[in-house]
């Protein structure tokens, strides 16, 4: 497997600075998430404090940006990362799609309001999972829930499909694609909470509730605790020095997970931190 | 005096930033510093990793900075600061052309390669002084000496020659301005060593020295510990924490000041968090 010098995670505009400062300095550099950087950017109306960009939409400030990466010969690999390892001198990266290795990692994947469901927090990582590719094969001959957020989701669940005798899949989206007979697409039901109890699941929903093996919640995005073990958190950010460094050797992030302010200016300049600091990390690492 | 809410001193990308997020959260900003933004971003031959500008030259770059600022209503004050004074309340701020008055200030003046002269430090405020205008009236019937590194040092030079028997102007640029008969330019002098005994100023040169009761030291930057009394710093640099506060509440740093990487992203990021830290600053203390 290929091991990259330094994996960025996430493409608004932490992840890109990140991924241009990386490769300016000569670093190879494996940069997963979206082709179409931040959604939040490219939502905002009109941003105005983006210093040398005046008044621009936030849909030419997006496109700017990932032009920008592009032209410096970066490709923005389209997977979702389930988990992040530190095996000592590198990091194994679980993505949905693929698995990926890198000499160190820079978490740019922002903030969204994201509680966790009662119930979710506790069962994670037996009756919970947040990966449906990665566990499919636990689910030979068993029932599944699948809350999914987007239509990108709807190939995992086909794919878990593939094993589990049955899905029910609970899209969170206007939901329009088509499954094979062993999907039952459940539209309008908004979870509330998870029990698990004898080793069944129950999803409870506000007008219900459904029962199976096992559940998975595919989210845009997974809670930084749950994404690396070990990282040390202040609240609900990744806590970090002014290197951009976190308390595990190697990982630094940038951008809104690192705290307030929101702003794209911040996220871009501590992108630009977070990538000099990996630079210096892996300097002395190879010492 | 008109008391601004934010004086942001500096006007390279930190500074600009800076006073923009301020202005777009409605305050109101004295911006001091050169109209033509940093000397050192203008004189970069081509930036690469400003996310969103790609491939820029630094003088285009500059440009695009300052049209920013500019666009937003936003006014750039030409005045060389030479001192901030926490008055509790407020700070007062001496220009070299005028005083004046913030409720909070952000420090965005930059890193230039400024070793004292031996000498220099002992005796600034005795017989070593950074602003000619400042203290031309202790100048009457003496003379001083002038060390001058820019052309915007003639007119200082002059206003202090109204008042002292006799200017020694030595010009570390190439000079062509014309003076007063008691203006003596010696041009081609490097400083070297500051010695005061007996009351007498001593200059002394790499071919020589000059004697006088005083010496003027114009540096387009005075170390951050002279410009602020009681700043904490953290090696030569301003110590800063996450949100760009000093040890002097209201009085917030961004840009190479605070520290390696001297990055213009960074930078501007850094701006962009002590403008709303300074924000926050102002809410809490109208309470």
């Amino acid at each position: 497997m290929e091991r990259y010098d330094i994996a960025v995670i996430g493409t608004g505009p932490g992840g890109l600075e990140a991924a241009i400062t990386a490769k300016v300095r000569n670093k190879s550099v494996l940069l997963l998430g979206s082709r179409e950087s931040s959604e939040k950017v490219a939502k905002a109306h009109t941003v105005q404090n983006y210093l040398g960009l005046k008044d621009i939409s936030g849909a030419d400030m997006s496109k700017a940006f990932v032009d920008h990466a592009l032209s410096m010969g970066l490709e923005i690999t389209e997977d979702r990362v389930n988990a992040v390892y530190s095996m000592g001198k590198y990091f194994a990266i679980q993505g949905h799609n693929d698995n990926y290795e890198a000499s160190s990692v820079i978490l740019a994947v922002g903030m969204t309001a994201m509680k966790p469901l009662p119930g979710e927090m506790e069962f994670l990582g037996r009756a919970v999972s947040y990966c449906a590719t990665c566990d499919a094969a636990l689910y030979k001959g068993r029932t599944a829930i699948v809350v999914a957020y987007s239509s990108e989701d709807e190939a995992e669940a086909a794919f878990l499909a593939e094993r589990a005798d049955k899905v029910y899949y609970l899209p969170q989206y206007d939901f329009s694609g088509s499954f094979k007979d062993n999907i039952e697409v459940m539209e309008g039901k908004e979870p509330v909470s998870i029990e698990v109890s004898d080793g069944k699941a129950t999803l409870n929903t506000k007008d219900g509730s459904i029962a199976a093996d096992g559940i998975f919640i595919l989210r845009e995005q997974i809670a930084p605790s749950q994404l690396v073990p070990g990282l040390k958190l202040d609240g609900n950010h990744v806590e970090v020095d002014r290197s951009m460094a976190t308390n595990i050797k190697g990982l630094f992030a940038c951008g809104d997970i690192t705290g307030t302010p929101y702003q794209y200016i911040k996220a871009a300049g501590e992108g630009n931190v977070a990538a000099l600091s990996a630079v210096s990390y892996l300097q002395n690492a190879d010492k």
